[in-house]
């Protein structure tokens, strides 16, 4: 059950943005068909791999979708494929793509075949240009304004984090054009690029603007947060804590939990701030962190949690991904119904989480793992393009089609 | 016009998830209603600010709403607010929030009024806790795997990639509860917590997994690419690139323009790799970084632009802010139909961009500048709300509504 039970998406993609997109379609009930050719696509061996090669990636990625492996550079493949994006019904007739819409998965040889389709296309660069994350995310901005203090030069992100941007929005232009075709009947083609995404929320955030208007660049700052009080910590037991205070309760609680309060008046005189003003508090943070530091140097990360629950300072502790998976309540299969420890084939047990959506009206399905690629391939054929098992068999002898190795 | 033309939905919001979920619905057409307190909320002043206090991330993220400044302390502004996100007709009853959903606005209390109403409620942990994007990325065990290479310190991403994803994630499970509604009449309460969209990102992408599959945590590997060959290469005239090859064809346009290619059968036999395999060529990515560096660090960043374009490889350069907003094709107003420079009242001229979805079938608008804080009051009273101008005038006066200041 899901709130999306009966959509078909069928999915020609690879690596993070669209695999992402079509997952979260997944995790609410969408039945999701992706295509790869044989033995896999590029994205098949993506790096974190088991030894026997099994990629962590490509199964994370594709978790609840079916699996149908086929030759596309056959004539006979394609032509399964297209089928399959245009088949009849007004559940069906979607697809979801990061692959160049030319040739046979152009937009106009596809809507021949099926005039309301809606073919969402995720493009690196708004003009068809290649750019991915790695190289968007340089051009942002972000790569000089994070990292320690004085620092020059660029620091990438780890996460993909306009790859997940893109993927959603992916997501949400699919409804969108679905429920346009539901109150219409007219279907259309969709895009969507990296570039556009990240760009468009440097602006969303302020960034542009505050170059633009300001003549400002933002410049690395280390962990503070910018415009408020936000900063990290060392504890007396190694650990590091992320102090965060950003209304003016948040301030107050933080105070009070480490006993600062009869400090401040001399802060407000010497910096010449105001702090029940958040933007005075990100003034005066040097000073109020070293007021701040031996009270948490000397205490244990549990000491600190302690106080800082009791007084609802608003704070997080780093970790690890390690410490993460084996410490935190909110990733436990037995404490988080989102978490689950599943049964991955070639991989075994692993800890995946489902939709981090929870609907009142819609049961909460366990997650399913990735397919095993080609696992969908014989039941795609017979029940969704009808064919017949000697069809089927014509075609694997003839290795169009594969079914799981 | 836009994809989701007639929907309304009514924002009771602060900071950046919530406000991006709604903008995004906005930048598709929907009617989006922000209620603020008068005055503005607790982001209304987040930095950066203009010198006479107009912040440029609020006009950031509110840009084609709908603005209702009313006093949500009184009796008569909460029941004003509860008429609105109640309202009758089947584009209407649609509300997203992230203020907590208890006393006036729970949901009890406002599905008593509209049975099918549709409530998207962001969290900060999965059990209500406060936890903000700052506190959940330390825990998220990204910090520790980013910086330069052996570097033990946690780096903070700068930019908000968890509150991104999770106002990603509400626009989906809003528009997911409305295709349910649309079809079955039933309505919901939907929730969906920071946390949660950030550690199940962890496991999608294989963090978790190789954590406890593998037993290997992550380090920081300073700006390079993780499981294939990405690097940052300084150039003769001071600017940084970022140059990637993920696939085989990727790999052989590097290797043809920087000339390196008689070098690699040696790289080969020294370091038992096979540069065919994209895991090889992350092994030996030192190596090969070296055959690689003198040739960039000889060139300038136009010079090398011109070899790597006309070769294929998949680069970018390094831009601050700045240099984004002035020197990239890809933020003009007049070589981008996403982007234009727009007039935000009390700001000026400020480069936005709109949506980065492109529809086929419905032509895109520009982009609106956010709304003065209730400059929309009087019509929403008006017009949503049936009220008279007596009525109004009666709610002005006793400070329960206000218009622009």
């Amino acid at each position: 059950m899901g709130a999306l039970d009966g959509l078909r998406v069928v999915e020609g993609s690879a690596f993070v943005a669209a695999p992402l997109g079509g997952m979260t379609l997944a995790q609410l009930g969408a039945d999701v068909i992706r295509f790869d050719n044989i033995g896999g696509g590029i994205d098949f061996h993506r790096w974190p791999e088991t030894p026997d090669g099994h990629s962590l990636f490509w199964t994370g990625m594709n978790k609840g979708k079916r699996s149908l492996a086929v030759d596309v550079r056959s004539r006979d493949g394609q032509e399964i494929v297209t089928a399959l994006i245009t088949a009849p019904g007004p559940d069906c007739g979607v697809f979801l793509s990061n692959f160049p819409a030319s040739g046979w998965l152009s937009d106009e040889r596809l809507r021949a075949r099926r005039e309301d389709l809606i073919y969402v296309n995720i493009l690196g660069n708004p003009d068809g240009g290649t750019a991915v994350d790695y190289t968007v995310n340089p051009a942002s901005g972000f790569a000089y304004a994070t990292g320690p203090r004085g620092g020059s030069l660029p620091t990438n992100h780890v996460l993909p984090a306009w790859d997940i941007s893109t993927g959603m929005h992916a997501a949400v232009g699919l409804l969108a054009a679905e429920r346009v075709r539901t109150r219409t009947g007219v279907g259309q083609f969709v895009s969507v690029s990296l570039a556009d995404v990240a760009f468009t929320m440097v602006a969303n955030l302020g960034y542009l603007a505050q170059a633009q208007v300001l003549g400002e660049a933002r410049p690395p700052i280390g962990n503070d947060m910018y415009g408020a009080f936000g900063r990290d910590f060392p504890t007396a037991d190694d650990r590091r804590v992320m102090v965060v205070a950003i209304s003016l309760r948040q301030w107050q609680s933080l105070v009070d939990a480490v006993e600062i309060g009869e400090h401040l008046p001399a802060i407000e005189r010497a910096f010449r701030v105001d702090l029940t003003k958040e933007g005075d508090r990100f003034r005066a943070r040097d000073a109020l962190a070293a007021l701040i530091a031996p009270w948490l140097a000397e205490r244990s990360l549990t000491a600190i949690a302690r106080v800082f629950d009791k007084h609802g300072v608003c704070w997080g502790a780093y970790q690890t991904f390690d410490q993460l998976l084996n410490d935190d309540w909110r990733v436990s299969a037995d404490a988080n119904p989102v978490f689950r420890d599943i049964d991955q084939p070639g991989v075994g047990k692993v800890r995946v989480g489902g939709s981090p959506l929870a609907f009142s009206a819609i049961d909460r399905d366990d997650p399913r793992p990735a397919p095993v690629l080609g696992e969908h391939t014989e039941q795609i054929l017979a029940e969704e393009l009808g064919m017949s098992s000697s069809e089927i068999a014509r075609l694997r002898d003839a290795g169009t089609v594969a079914g799981p190795a």
